[in-house]
């Protein structure tokens, strides 16, 4: 154990997510010997984190302003919706360049001993969306619907539950 | 890419070391789910880093006050110096259970084309302190001198400085 906020700041470093105590030691470490501007710059973003982030006002998606700039594309088919779990698979799916519909993020996968049911996730929206009244103007279009959860049991669970 | 702050905490995550894109990714992410209060301690342990780390004024540690616990503490022996690199080394030593002696931190190791010179490291205080001329009362005394730096280049380059 160090003494001080050195031990505080690895304690805090260790409950991050794959952060063992050797990572959360040396990253301490490499604070330690950062410029104070350089120490700040991360406080600031964890600041605006944790002011809010906002999400898209229609598929749910980290967002910049009231809608994400996949909804805010009007050049993107409006008839094509392809469901997803998290932020993070609207990016893969756009890393493909294949996809130029919209998206809708649930939020999460159904995992009923950890408490998630359809309630938690944003299951009620889809169905908004699909029967037109949803957020978005030009929805009542939408012709067809990619499940692209994950391929895992909870994944599987969101699709015949989205079916 | 993301939008907004999301972005901006994966790419200063993704600064520190150790974290590729897609640790920061599953960091930023974990924090977006976290409470405030608990980002709120990540962030006052570093405006603590940010506003300095006290370092023992005897041996160079990690400290909470001017001395670190193993220089202020009368039960050990200060006829035994232990020379080491890097506060962490104090602790490694330290898990052995075996020295019952006092450190020095040189705060790095030699190496002259990363610009670390004898002048960057604590090897001038470490003279002082075996010539008797150190900080601490007690440390005219000093009989025995382990080297503990690392088994690498530079680490027998300090051996050897030290020698």
């Amino acid at each position: 154990m160090f003494e001080g906020p050195v031990q505080d700041l690895i304690d805090e470093l260790g409950r991050l997510p794959g952060i063992g105590p050797k990572s959360a030691q040396r990253i301490a470490f490499h604070l330690l010997a950062t410029e104070p501007a350089d120490i700040g710059r991360l406080q600031d973003v964890l600041q605006k984190v944790r002011d809010g982030v906002r999400f898209c006002e229609v598929c749910g998606n980290v967002a910049e302003t009231e809608r994400c700039r996949y909804c805010s594309d009007a050049r993107r088919d409006a008839t094509l919706l392809c469901v997803v779990e998290e932020p993070k698979d609207v990016l893969a799916v756009e890393r493909t360049r294949e996809f130029r519909g919209r998206y809708h993020v649930l939020g999460g996968a159904l995992d009923p001993l950890g408490g998630i049911g359809p309630d938690q996730l944003r299951i009620r929206q889809l169905v908004s969306r699909i029967g037109g009244t949803g957020p978005a103007e030009d929805e009542a279009q939408i012709a067809e619907i990619i499940i692209a959860t994950d391929p895992n049991t909870e994944g599987e669970a969101d699709r015949k539950s989205a079916v």
